[in-house]
């Protein structure tokens, strides 16, 4: 592999997910990765553009961005390009009034959106309120429409939380396009829509931009796809597997966000 | 299409699926398909080998014949092909010890089966029994096995009550194989291995057998591609679209079990 200098040689902006790479989720709002908050300070004092991409779907950017801040974070919510604020966006341009499934702590950022007479479903990661009758009613929601519309909050296999490995929205994604033979809109990770989206806020090229993230897939693939490069950190679902996948190769595995930026900080825009 | 004395030539032996062909499921235990009693009492007196292939894995055997008998159906737990012992069989052939993300009602039929320790997942109907914590103990175990072996007691996609459609265990066994990236080994129709069983049973031919259910897929599809017939029923989870459907033809539609007994009593075996 190339000497990191050329790796990371003229890179302008990144984009940094958040679960995972900032911090583990889990009881009692979770705990920051060792050595983010001060590898986060030292990134925004540096002359390279930062910004957040996160698939988060169950708090609100608000909700999120508090907690972040509590935990020590330099963040603030107008950094940060997560879905449903996207989604409400797509909700309002196509006139869709939407059936939600999601959890309620993200339910305040549909609070401008018309759900009567539902005419598609939004999924997102609704925890444990991916109960059996919660998933049964969006399934008749979609199976009574003539045109079956589901829009998914990202599609991520599963995070991990302090407790372990989380189930995410995706797979719940696949059962109810499995269930109705229909195909999800993704709104979030790996959607190119998604990213191209966080670049125009941060203004920067795709191919100026590096985006760090624990995912293979959902950010380093992704990411990869929109001619962007990208970094995995050995952090959050990491697992030693994925720096041998058979599809996607990342432009570097690190240890930690910390290790990230040491690199960014020696060897970006030169 | 052919006229029916010749479609249904030489057919000797008839798979009957259960719900949705007999009955339809539902709150204190579902309602008769009219007719299908006396469809069912007149098969029986007639020459044709019966026997019945359902993907049920809510209730155990035992306890969903008794529960057609009260409702006036002719039937014996002899006569009934169920994923439930299919599965006890295999495991047991192979040695493996399965966590178990099943309803309570079938969970009798496992009860010779050693739990502990387990070394694979076996996932069933398990309706309300699908909440998050029970998905997510189920994708842990799984994540945990060098080789992640899931075993789903077949991969319908709905069913339906008296009070609506209801999701079946195919979308929760897609939203594993999808979190774990594995494939699902189906014991239940539509896989080959579990109609032939139901052929052996009935000790027919395949090409002298006619399967009659009101799944397009997992019924019709399955049994024409063992080399039976197949009809499809207008009852049960039965859609108009299906008689469309791009990739299957039933060898026939018919209104309900009461008009396929009647075509079958009048053009079988001849």
């Amino acid at each position: 592999m190339a000497a990191w200098g050329e790796r990371l040689a003229g890179v302008r902006g990144v984009l940094l997910d958040i679960s995972g790479v900032l911090y583990d989720g889990g009881e009692g709002g979770g705990a920051p990765i060792p050595g983010s908050v001060e590898a986060l300070a030292r990134l925004k004092r540096s002359q390279l553009k930062v910004r957040f991409c996160t698939n988060e779907s169950q708090k609100s950017r608000g909700d999120l961005v508090g907690m972040l801040r509590r935990l020590g974070f330099d963040i603030s919510e107008g950094e940060v390009t997560a879905p449903a604020p996207a989604t409400c966006l797509i909700l309002k341009e196509r006139g869709l009034r939407p059936h939600l499934l999601i959890h309620d702590g993200v339910r305040s950022e549909f609070d401008q959106i018309d759900t009567s007479n539902p005419n598609c479903v939004v999924i997102a990661d609704a925890g444990d309120g991916f109960s059996y009758q919660n998933m049964n009613k969006a399934f008749q929601v979609l199976m009574e429409l003539e045109n079956p519309v589901l829009f998914s909050l990202g599609k991520g296999r599963y995070y991990k939380e302090t407790s372990g490995l989380m189930l995410d929205v995706g797979p719940y994604t696949k059962a109810l396009e499995y269930a109705c033979g229909i195909e999800a809109e993704v709104v979030g990770k790996p959607s190119p829509e998604f990213f191209k989206s966080a670049l125009r806020e941060m203004r920067v090229e795709a191919h100026q931009a590096i985006m760090i993230g624990d995912d293979i897939v959902g950010d380093v693939s992704g990411a990869q796809r929109c001619g962007m490069r990208a970094l995995q950190v050995r952090t959050g679902k990491f697992r030693p597997s994925d720096e041998h996948h058979p599809e996607v190769k990342a432009d570097g595995y690190v240890d930690n966000l910390a290790e990230a930026v040491d690199l960014l900080l020696q060897h970006a825009d030169k």
